[in-house]
């Protein structure tokens, strides 16, 4: 790499920001050029995350001192709604965005509008927007100037799901995704029940069934993949841990678990990130935690039991900064591992 | 209470013999005579358990030194196979007995070979033996001189699943049994698995599907109630915690969630140690820990979603020994709550 | 215990408030009367811990509407300041009341404003209050009005230093407390350091030297054993565990470590909630969690070494809502481990 | 770098080894000839941890098979005694190693044998090895061929500690360290107080005072900084964490706080793995944990206290496996951080 490129950080202070701001500031081919927050303008970045001294520092600007900036890219790792606000005038004059939140994500503006109770701000913008999982748009990316980066429980759920749909969409009957989340998925905001005496030795399943904000975001991925509509069920839990999640899929269908797992063993063969185990051979959260991988494999399938997929990966890592890295890499031509492998 | 009963526990060293001896140490109807162990003979038990001091304390003596004793009850809290073979001498005597291994829980020989890998000692004692679970078994309990109390996760997965399959049985179509158990669970054993740093931080998926031991006691009893065969898939989970199980319970069924969750509450009410909540507020197991309750609650069932019943107990208390203590208190006339409020 | 004794508490939605209800529902001799809460006023108390249902359940008051409440005592688990304040007119109509805030801990004012930045309402009753450490004022106790419970930390720290001070403190040149606590510690508070990510596998230092509130409390109560002016040098430290405290003691004494052994071994033989090891046996955590026990056990001394001794308890029982109780216990003549036996 | 150096791992299935591996998976500098094992030998590395899994791989070999290769360099991450033993025949042909291992840190083999129960079988040896502190012996360890890597407790108290006994070693009358290591520390055997549910939750002090191996390794070089022999309180404590270790250090000197921070902030300024941070901002473990930084601060010294400083550090990493590739990039000419900056 001779030349860097510049970039910039929306939301900062949170477990996402400062995921990528650490991994972004050893990136060969990148300069910070500006961090921002809402809640801590003026702040030395080391106050909030001391961690980082000796690595990168820099003062928090306020989002609306981030305008008058250029530079080659955006990253946002605000809420959904104050994100794509946040970033319009930087799409406006044609900087290249990833965004981390939801934004993006729904191609649809009426379903983001059903789950996420807010008036999309930039409709027509839906359609420019490319969904940032690398293993199936790669292409799409590489041209990307509104880069929609996955959600972490999706990424873990779709995964192993979509090549399954698309070669055998038609004999899936259903599909349950069980899935646990660390902590830091919560985001660092105040909540009771993400204080440590809560969480802590505690376990807990929340917006399970049809609820959860991530399920409309599976479901669109899924029927592109099957080519026809897909509803799942999705049920997430509360993890006692900081990172990673373990996704438990029970898959109706035709196909064998020797099938299903021949399929996903070729689709994801030349992948970087993702490793396939052998049948039976289950991934756990310490195989990915703090890696860019996911990792999968499948199981089950007789005595009447359905398909099992056992799927997991980091959400600060690849359920989120670390992808939105190797995006970033393929959006400017960057080793696509670059940055990521440690 | 004016004379107390004398008791014995075998594998006093296990995590369900402490648990055993705390509850009993201080049980106003009940006297601790001997206390055994395969492993420590000869040793002080605050020794092993320097948290029991002041509270009760005894040398453990050796299984083989326990046939000698005359008591009104023996626990084992032995593994299977062992656990049959070193109370056999005490069922023959007469003396009443409580298992807390796997041994007298399965009533079909072949069966309990096929999971356990292991010949059946005494099969015609089989059909003598009275399934511990006493919000379906009280009658029976009262009179039984063998006891066979239920495994940890089968509790927290038939409980709420028996009042509907006795009801509605033919129009349950599937079950899946999504469990997630702390690691207390897995005994205290040397093992890789189970050591801090493996464990930690960690969460994984195990004989998901329909290969851990605990399915063919589902099973049975489930289909007991059903009046015909029922099969399951059941998938457990290891938790970074201590104690405690969280079984997320998807269920296809021709009943809504509100029907269900009417069947459990009227079935439940006058019990002491089920607390069924209101639809949708499901229990974690912070609500549960260090206590005898199971508690469990509705949800789900819209949107082509399965109805999904969250259920949740301590594992080593209403899952292993507060179960038998609550037992002991029914087959000697106790008040079924005595020493089980804490 | 024929008739019951009505209690109310003021702060019920605090850890200590919460474990405090959980001791008092099953104590044969009380009635728990009320229960107040100045930021959950008319909540259900079982909706804010839903573990309490089926064992208690009330609806929690304004604190404005105790006043017109009679009852035999009031235990405050309010915060320093709040506490006495919204005790005043219990004490004023002759209530008994057990403060478990510092309140009434500290006899001189000056001292007290000098740690605590706030004016003390009511100097002139710091003389009548109790310092309710059983083992050490157990006479008084018995006929207080006003008992001020003692902290977590300080319980921790002089128990097993009273009775050196007050047989040698000629002897003892100087004391290092090096303190770990677990999270509950920090109260039920949103705080971004008490938020599970944060805490979670960390450790850190806090407030070390001589600049916790907690240090005058120990150093008046040290001064009075040894009829000197004693100041220690105290150090605590943040544990990733919900409860407990371990408090290593550095002294540097004329006494060796089997006389300090010696000293506190026959000082507490008789003291139900403490428990001496024999030298080197050293307590964790483990062993007093969910307890009222405080252990202990004196080790090093040699080769240059100071004598050191090692102290646990559990801080939400011990060194706080069980001491409570058994200061209630004393104050109204109930047995004195009545309800603390668990 | 244009040429890879070639390098073995003796006992790289240890959590050392595994760190080391990971490390030197991605160090530009270096290809991995051979990693061994004794108790898994030809066991696919991947098999045991599946986490390196498309990051590096090979087959276990022997220790007896290593002799016939021809490497760079040979790192050991064996325990005590079974280190020197395997590494002689590799010293004796020339190559350079690294040991991780107390074998070669403890110049006098008197003091080597009373503390580690083991004759040293090569005592003429111990001269030529070189303490491998890069901070203080950097000249010393570019030119070494035996280098003995310091412990993990050893480089969390001495850091902060070596530039005041050199500076001032007349003045300091006494130092206390209280040290708490997460378990990882303790090895990857199995042994019932490393199990998850005995060190979960709980908190334990051992080998406190005077007793364990690491303190020889202490006095050593605190007698070297301050030229005279000196002695010091050292007492471990087993935090519930995987990695990570702070320690708490009581210095009684006539230095003032302001004068140790300032002493400490001259001699680590340009190093690029000590941090130093301002007076009072005292460091946690989350600010190390998976890196190579020592954390370091002073408070404390006022109203009688003595001087406080804290310091902490990832005890895999600057603990041991970092601070071995610190050590071979100054020994074999790679910059010092390199593959050291994540």
């Amino acid at each position: 790499v001779s030349k860097k490129i510049s970039i910039g950080i929306l939301g900062a202070t949170s477990y996402t920001g400062i995921e990528l701001v650490r991994l972004l500031a050893r990136h060969p081919g990148v300069s910070i050029s500006f961090i921002s927050s809402r809640s801590n303008p003026n702040e030395r970045y080391s106050k909030i995350f001391p961690e980082i001294k000796g690595i990168f520092d820099a003062t928090l600007i306020a989002p609306e001192d981030t305008y008058t900036e250029t530079v080659d890219c955006v990253f946002s790792c605000l809420p959904h709604a104050v994100s794509a606000e946040l970033l319009l005038p930087f799409i406006e004059k044609g900087t290249r965005v990833i965004d981390l939140s939801a934004d993006f994500r729904i191609k649809d503006p009426h379903i983001y509008e059903q789950w996420y109770k807010h008036k999309h701000p930039a409709v027509d913008l839906l359609k420019k927007s490319v969904y940032g999982l690398p293993e199936h748009y790669r292409k799409q990316i590489a041209g990307a100037q509104i880069l929609a980066n996955p959600g972490c429980y999706v990424t873990s759920v779709i995964l192993p799901l979509i090549p399954l749909f698309k070669k055998a969409g038609a004999v899936i009957e259903w599909v349950i995704a069980d899935s646990k989340s660390g902590v830091s998925g919560a985001g660092r905001t105040l909540k009771m029940t993400n204080s440590f005496c809560e969480a802590h030795d505690n376990f807990s399943a929340y917006a399970v069934g049809h609820s959860h904000r991530h399920t409309p975001e599976m479901e669109q991925e899924l029927s592109l993949a099957a080519k026809k509509p897909v509803t799942l069920t999705f049920s997430p839990h509360l993890l006692p841990i900081n990172r990673g999640i373990l996704s438990t899929l029970y898959i109706k269908t035709a196909l064998s678990t020797a099938e299903c797992q021949a399929i996903i063993a070729a689709e994801y063969a030349n992948e970087p990130f993702v490793r396939v185990r052998e049948a039976g051979d289950l991934p756990d959260i310490h195989d990915v935690a703090y890696t860019n991988y996911c990792d999968m494999a499948f199981t089950g399938g007789s005595d009447g039991c359905p398909v099992i997929a056992v799927s997991t990966l980091d959400n600060l890592v690849k359920g989120a900064s670390g992808q939105a890295v190797q995006n970033m890499n393929i959006m400017f031509g960057f080793g696509e591992t670059t940055g990521l492998l440690r």
